[in-house]
């Protein structure tokens, strides 16, 4: 069965990867608006099945995975800085303190589906100026909710609890047994 | 957390009440148009998981079954009869022959989801003039698709293989874990 991604993000690919050799890739063509004020789990939950709905509504005979990660810091989400000193703001506004990340996650198929939420908790190291100065500097904080890659070296990261794939976009474990059951993959 | 279904079948609510002990009913409000001639799999799924987001929206809380069955025979879905006449055809139509019941299920709440599709084979009896016609006259045929239910006694079934609650329209072991996997039940 044809597998698909309903996601450009090249970090999710890459984990994808490790889960799936050959899949293509197909961004959902879906609003991200909401009503009220969700939590973080049914927020990241719904969005996720409404973009792996849109894709699947495109192509019915394929298994297609979507995804939404969420930065939640003090009761909202922190999305992708807009600029270099949105960037500086976040990294400040998260330096020494602990963080949750959501993935919510949804795979549909014409054998089944599945999807969940999984939650990771992360504490930032404290950041000097000059590390957040070069960080932002290095560009890699410019294109991430919460303007910081867990995977980037150095890293702003002191400790995780949980999965470390689903800081990055796609909680790999979770996402491989759920193509198991659904019988996708083997 | 709530549970909710999301069918006004009195069959389905006395199958989910052997799994959840207190339930709401709450009918799903969408059209069950679909595009295209799908597999009997990809449409019961398919409108399962429309059903279910359509009551998961207004209940975004709570965990919403949904399901969709359809008698599937000689590639077509064979409905509800229209009158009494329409059943009696559909009863010699499926006389002596075997045919398949597909139900699509989809179970969403805020902590994940689980959706699958079902698939039992049933055989009818060969059936005389006298037995449809007394069985139409009991009006059991009149409400159901494929005019007929496998727990009507007489039943015009010789044998089934696969899930009986799934002919009835809620395939009860699949459910049971899927409300299971997602910790809404234990």
């Amino acid at each position: 069965m044809r597998v698909i991604l309903a996601s450009a993000s090249p970090r999710r690919k890459e984990i994808l990867s490790r889960i799936c050799p050959v899949f293509s890739v197909e961004p959902a063509r879906c609003g991200e608006e909401v009503e009220g004020e969700p939590a973080p789990e049914e927020l990241t939950l719904l969005l996720a099945r409404r973009k792996a709905e849109e894709v699947a509504s495109r192509f019915p005979d394929a298994a297609v995975l979507a995804a939404d990660t969420v930065v939640w810091f003090e009761g909202r989400a922190l999305g992708k800085p807009k600029d270099a000193a949105d960037a500086a703001a976040t990294l400040s506004l998260l330096s020494g303190r602990e963080h949750a990340v959501y993935t919510g996650w949804c795979l549909l198929s014409p054998k089944g589906g599945r999807c969940g939420v999984c939650r990771t908790e992360v504490t930032f190291r404290e950041l000097d100026t000059a590390f957040i100065a070069a960080y932002v500097a290095s560009g890699n904080p410019l294109d991430k909710a919460g303007s910081y890659g867990i995977q980037d070296e150095p890293s702003p990261v002191l400790r995780y609890r949980g999965s470390l794939t689903n800081v990055i976009g796609l909680p790999q474990e979770e996402i491989a047994r759920a193509f198991q059951e659904i019988g996708v993959l083997v």
